[in-house]
């Protein structure tokens, strides 16, 4: 059997490797992100070493147009990232070897490998939260990864203020009015005139700022009814904010629906910082699980 | 090749109907709800007339678990309806025969005939929202019912309310949280004094009720990347929403995610009265489709 690629390309950094069928990496490369071309440059001289790469995972930084048969399926859409807006991504891996690739998002890859062997690995329904630069997630229902137009954008789903509030948003496109204007990183440190790291446990930013993850998953709750919710990336390191996710997400739902026990439902991520390679070699290994 | 059944079990009335396996409706009975189990003497005395049914849909009025594995699967949900809080549904059919029967709510069966036949029949992706005495929504992705600890309750997503709105709410969970307690029927008509068809056209309540129900539509969007909103229920009567829920949904959006064109995007229900019906005979029908 040969072996899995994994490309995991974020918007600051790309990772490269390559594992053997049983997910054990063999060789693994990081190098900062230029534009479109030059980094692709270097994510072929690191593949070319190995003949026998069967299938690999790509996980992009968005937005990425996913719909297959879409005009401008594997290309990086509109962003300010110079040299990226408009880059066939996909075609340019698929001109070096026509081999299977399976191109989404970042937050899909991460997801995807939380669901596999991470904290929702025992179920079917779930949603990967994570809260970062920005806020993202990837979604599972019924097993599958969920796309339909596009890939999920539920980083910016419209929300209520808390009273307390009168941070005047960082969304460029929402403002104040959706999730990532509210409670990503950058509004955080924007609010409070200090970066989240800086904020003592027992600070308003805290509640405010569970106030807002909460609300987001009953509204996914609502929706989805998934099995677990999962929290991943930078801001959720602070620990103190769980119980306080959980107590809100309470006051918020309202007992109108049942969930799983909220400690069991409401959660930070099981794979470390390996999720992303390891979410790619999964759905690598899934499109040649499907050829079987 | 046998006969199709149908079960629209709703609050205040229940329809029961017999097709051939091209959806002609061969019979047709209805009558008012009464407790669990006098309403389902009903239903079983109108089978029992055919011998060769080969499964039946079951779209029933909610709660109801529809958790394959529950302990309470099949079951009516606590409800104040009187006589139905924890009614076998499911177990006394398959008491009375043990053929197939698709079990799900009237939302996702009138969600499903509009999948298959409906304003959505060209889409893969798309949501159903049924906006009258309450607000419900039955969501189809990649071509699947979505359900998961449970079935959708995306009538109560929590919402922003409008500025011009200082109406208290009519949830009795959420209160003026919720987009039910918004903007269901009996908030537009508790909140205005007046019933939702005394409302002339020019009315500020229009304006508040698209509102609402275009946040709502962002919000679907961003999780859910639908190829389709398909508007249903009384509310939606009102064609002067139509236009008014767009533009709203383009004023809240903010050109962050593309969709198709909104006028083929947000639209009104294609199936007429017997969506209901029709959409327990297609699951009816998806459930032998699956064991060819």
């Amino acid at each position: 059997m040969g072996l899995l690629g994994a490309i995991e390309a974020g918007g600051t950094k790309f990772v490269v490797a390559v594992a053997d069928r049983d997910f054990n990496i063999i060789e693994r490369d990081a190098f900062p992100t230029l534009d479109g071309k030059k980094t692709l440059d270097k994510v072929i001289e690191f593949f070319d070493k190995f003949d026998d790469i069967e299938a690999i995972g790509i996980a992009a930084f968005g937005p990425i147009d996913i719909v297959e048969g879409s005009r401008t399926y594997g290309h990086v859409l509109d962003t300010p990232k110079r040299g990226w807006s408009g880059y066939d991504f996909l075609g340019r891996m698929k001109a070096w070897r026509d081999i299977p690739y399976f191109w989404t998002t970042d937050v899909n890859g991460a997801g995807w490998a939380e669901f596999m062997t991470g904290a929702a690995k025992d179920v079917d329904n779930m949603v990967y939260l994570t809260v970062g630069t920005g806020v993202g997630a990837g979604i599972v229902s019924g097993g599958k990864m969920l796309a339909g137009y596009g890939h999920p954008e539920a980083g910016h789903i419209l929300l209520q203020k808390h009273p307390k509030d009168t941070y005047k948003g960082h969304c460029p496109f929402h403002g104040d009015k959706c999730l990532e204007g509210l409670a990503a990183g950058p509004a955080i440190e924007d609010r409070w005139g200090m970066s989240a790291k800086e904020i003592p446990d027992d600070h308003l930013a805290w509640e405010i700022e569970a106030f807002y993850l909460a609300q987001a998953a009953v509204d996914y709750t609502m929706i989805l009814r998934p099995e677990k919710i999962v929290f991943g990336g930078g801001v959720p390191h602070r620990e103190v904010l769980f119980p306080m996710i959980r107590k809100s997400f309470a006051e918020q739902m309202k007992d109108y629906l049942a969930t799983p026990q909220l400690e069991d439902y409401i959660v930070p991520v099981a794979n470390g910082d390996n999720a992303g390679i390891l979410g790619c070699f999964y759905l690598a290994e899934s499109l040649l699980a499907e050829e079987k």
